[in-house]
């Protein structure tokens, strides 16, 4: 490969939001426990994001013909081969993602195609499937198990496909209480829209800032109200999808008996089947009053019990998040949460809409809270995690710079085997890192069955071999978790790093469907190569 | 055909229940009824359920090599080849099933085929596949549109594969509220089951007293309780499949996001890709308190805006269900439901679970309702359609005796759409039917988005082809349907009789998909021939 040009990729942009703070992002007391636990240098703080580590670029692979059918359906403008463009769409966001652009820089694609509508992506991805052009679905970049990775596949080329002019609010009916949005659309500026309407969509996942409503479906993303609210698969009314076989239009009605329900498989198929260009979805009054609170209970053992009453006898709250131990020691001492270091766990519940809605849920579990010895911490408990809550993906990034392994991984299972399944992923965390390790966890969305679980891990970086490091011991939390019963991923999809497992979740024949879909949607199979199905073997 | 053997099937047996009461079916008010607007003879009244048609029974076709293989499966007591035993799998429930009875009887399936649990029904499948014999699963045989039709399809032989024997409850895990039912539970069993361990799974659809959990998880069943509680397809967590291709083993959290969700594309495929064994479902405790009442709206519109907003703003109730006028006017007519003639349109709610749950909820909508002019009828009104609602299926029935064209048809849209849809659907069915005709109608499933709509029709039965005369209204009713952009079907599933119009549900390249789906997991294509796919162009 020749290297003829280079584009850097700045992490931070993609997480850059309007209201972004002028607060430094590693504050003083997480110096404190990164020095005294991980021995961090000092120095390395001024070492910042891994940003600054600038991509080679290789020369395009595109090929002549395969350009110029691309730029029939696209134009000028909706087709860019250089070198900044095509760097900036050449990773997600994991650990493994930033920490390789040193290490293994990874390959760009070799073309950025950005169409303008619905029709544009279906004729694009027909071009594609002629010319033998890997594609891959590209909205936020947000992804943290390699699903915007430029996979070639088979293919002696790959695009990225840039949803971004998608930016449409389609329409509003303000009386079912749904709204048709582009797939390119991202989470603000969709409530930007909506709430011209005086709606709202009220999802908000980690990754809020950037992340596309096209990405929300095609990973079944969770947000932090998804307790009460739902998760964005379960607010898709209806779903129209681009696939070079034709176009998909799916769900007709809040409730039907028609069949299998085949939006439920278009949502989650993460590109691999077709490319979601828009949705309606349920949206809702912008909320009347929001309540957010903390409180303090004695251990993860009895802040689990009183979620699940919460969601199973109810009044189920709109969000909730209860830190374990250690996570909520973190949170003490990293001012990224809790009010102060009496210990136990901290809970935070929150409740939003119609003012006599709000008062009476939020009052009928403040009696099951009291009545389970929690003690009130009162909103500022919850405001300051609110406060930070974007943060955290930038203070990740910011802290690779440090040297450090930060990253996350996150599961469900039900409320019988919760508590054991936490004490299994932290086990196998603890065992198969070395040196000190850091594993917080919190729960974050309630199901009258179970919940999810997701994980915060800290440990200092291999020095020798940092991929085979972190790639080692998520191998063996997913062993754990296909061994245990519980889902490979709550919050975060399949993409390149999951596929392996995905046997588990499916099991073989499951999979096997799944590749019969694959192959009638795409029978080149140009989308999105490696991603969601299993390596085959050869 | 040699007929050789007689049996005969009563539509009553599959109705009764251990708690029929004695009072006659058709009181004297629907006599009137029928007699005034319809002219039905009082003679006619004699004539009773056309239970007493005697069916001719073929020989059964089954191949001798398929026989063998099929005894070594499930032994003497797992296969039957009688008359009797063909004759009560031969058909389902609906008018044209019934009214077909003696005009053109239905063929018989060529054997009764009784696995004794998943493994022998994944060895059925087997056999059935390699001997090119049609299966038909059949749980209560309540389908209404043709779903347990004894089809052969391109093959010489049908066995009807009834799931009867896998009546056990599995296991109940009391601190998630789920259960692991088999398959051929009926609801009632299960409830007993089930309230063993104080708990119940509150699933009442019409059919209640004789459907089953694998066929509510096979047409995605609603229940009178739907609308808090969640359709069936809602509360499963886990399904276990059988195929001629292997097992499926779906759902491993109550939240997921590792890929499509393949729980989603069984539940609803109506044993076209295979035969549901087992379940699990969410469970709740046998509700503290049942709060059931009437209310009296002034017309369907202000009804429909008063659901809206107990839908969408809350609390939403567990039990709704809205009478338009005419439904409203016959229950009164009837004795059916209603405790007056003061016109207007009667809604039931009702509240279940917790009594300070049920009280919280039940005093918020009492103060809604009020505050939108509902006049309170009290607990009567609801114990009144109580006392009555499984009992409908058994008088249509008997009232088919008395030459009356009656059936049902359901259907969901959009909050925005629903009321324009109620008219159209009335319209297309007075249009295509001749002389006076009824057309009632109620709404009894919520969602945040949009309701259900299930029509009841009479009309006098045309003497020279009742099957032409609602096979045309009933096409005319699909049409209309598929024009609107409504769901072919809320409540009844495809079958034989949708299957035509799967193709406007889910678009040509949906039914592709499930297809293809099929192809994977029924290769040589035994399974329930015609139903739900569309027929393919030959």
């Amino acid at each position: 490969m020749t290297t003829t040009r280079t584009g850097d990729f700045d992490p931070a942009a993609r997480w850059a939001a309007p209201d972004a703070d002028a607060e430094p992002l590693v504050s003083e007391s997480t110096r404190g426990l990164l020095t005294q636990v991980f021995a961090v240098d000092e120095a390395a703080f001024a070492a910042g994001s891994p940003a600054a580590v600038e991509l080679a670029v290789g020369d395009s692979a595109l090929p002549e013909s395969a350009r110029a059918a691309l730029l029939a359906v696209v134009g000028e403008a909706g087709l860019s081969l250089d070198a900044p463009a095509r760097a900036a769409h050449a990773n997600g966001m994991s650990y493994l993602d930033l920490i390789r652009r040193s290490a293994a820089p990874p390959a760009a694609p070799d073309a950025v195609v950005s169409p303008a509508d619905h029709d544009e992506v279906g004729a694009v991805l027909r071009a594609c499937s002629e010319h033998g052009v890997a594609v891959v679905p590209f909205g936020g970049g947000t992804s943290v198990v390699g699903g915007v990775a430029p996979e070639r596949g088979a293919f002696a080329a790959v695009i990225a496909l840039d949803l971004a002019r998608l930016d449409q609010l389609v329409g509003v009916d303000e009386i079912s209480w749904t709204a048709t949005l582009q797939a390119g659309l991202t989470g603000p500026r969709a409530e930007v829209l909506l709430g011209e309407h005086g709606f709202t969509l009220g999802h908000v996942p980690q990754s809020f800032e950037r992340a596309t409503i096209g990405g929300y479906a095609a990973t079944r993303s969770a947000g932090q109200l998804s307790t009460g609210w739902g998760r964005f698969d379960a607010l898709v009314e209806h779903v129209r999808v681009a696939t070079p076989s034709g176009d998909l239009a799916l769900g007709r009605a809040p409730g039907s008996a028609a069949g299998p329900d085949l939006k439920q498989l278009v949502l989650g198929s993460e590109g691999a089947f077709g490319v979601v260009t828009e949705v309606t979805v349920r949206v809702r009054p912008v909320p009347e009053e929001r309540r957010h609170e903390g409180w303090r209970v004695a251990d993860l053992a009895s802040g689990l019990e009183i979620l699940r009453t919460l969601a199973q006898r109810g009044p189920r709250p709109d969000l909730a998040r209860l830190s374990d131990e250690v996570e909520t020691a973190m949170g003490v001492a990293t001012g990224g949460g809790g009010t102060d270091d009496a210990g136990g766990c901290l809970l935070l519940v929150g409740w939003e809409g119609f003012a006599d809605d709000v008062a009476r849920r939020a009052d009928a579990a403040e009696a099951i809270l009291r009545a389970a010895g929690a003690t009130p911490l009162g909103a500022e408990a919850a405001a300051s995690w609110e406060h930070g809550r974007f943060r955290a993906p930038r203070l990740r990034d910011e802290l690779l710079g440090t040297g450090m392994l930060i990253e996350t991984l996150e599961t469900a299972t039900s409320w019988r085997d919760i508590h054991a399944l936490h004490d299994r992923v932290g086990a196998a965390l603890q065992e198969a890192l070395e040196g000190p390790v850091v594993v917080a966890c919190h729960v974050s969305h309630l199901y009258a069955a179970g919940s999810s679980l997701y994980f915060t891990v800290l440990a200092r970086r291999s020095e020798d071999d940092p991929v085979g490091q972190w790639s080692g011991a998520k191998a063996a939390v997913m062993d754990a978790l296909a061994d245990s019963g519980a889902t490979l991923t709550h919050h975060h999809a399949v993409g390149l790093d999951h596929a392996p497992w995905l046997g588990a979740e499916d099991g073989a024949l499951g999979v096997e469907v799944l590749r019969a879909v694959k192959r009638r949607l795409d029978p080149a199979g140009v989308l999105n190569p490696g991603k969601l199905l299993p390596p085959t073997e050869r």
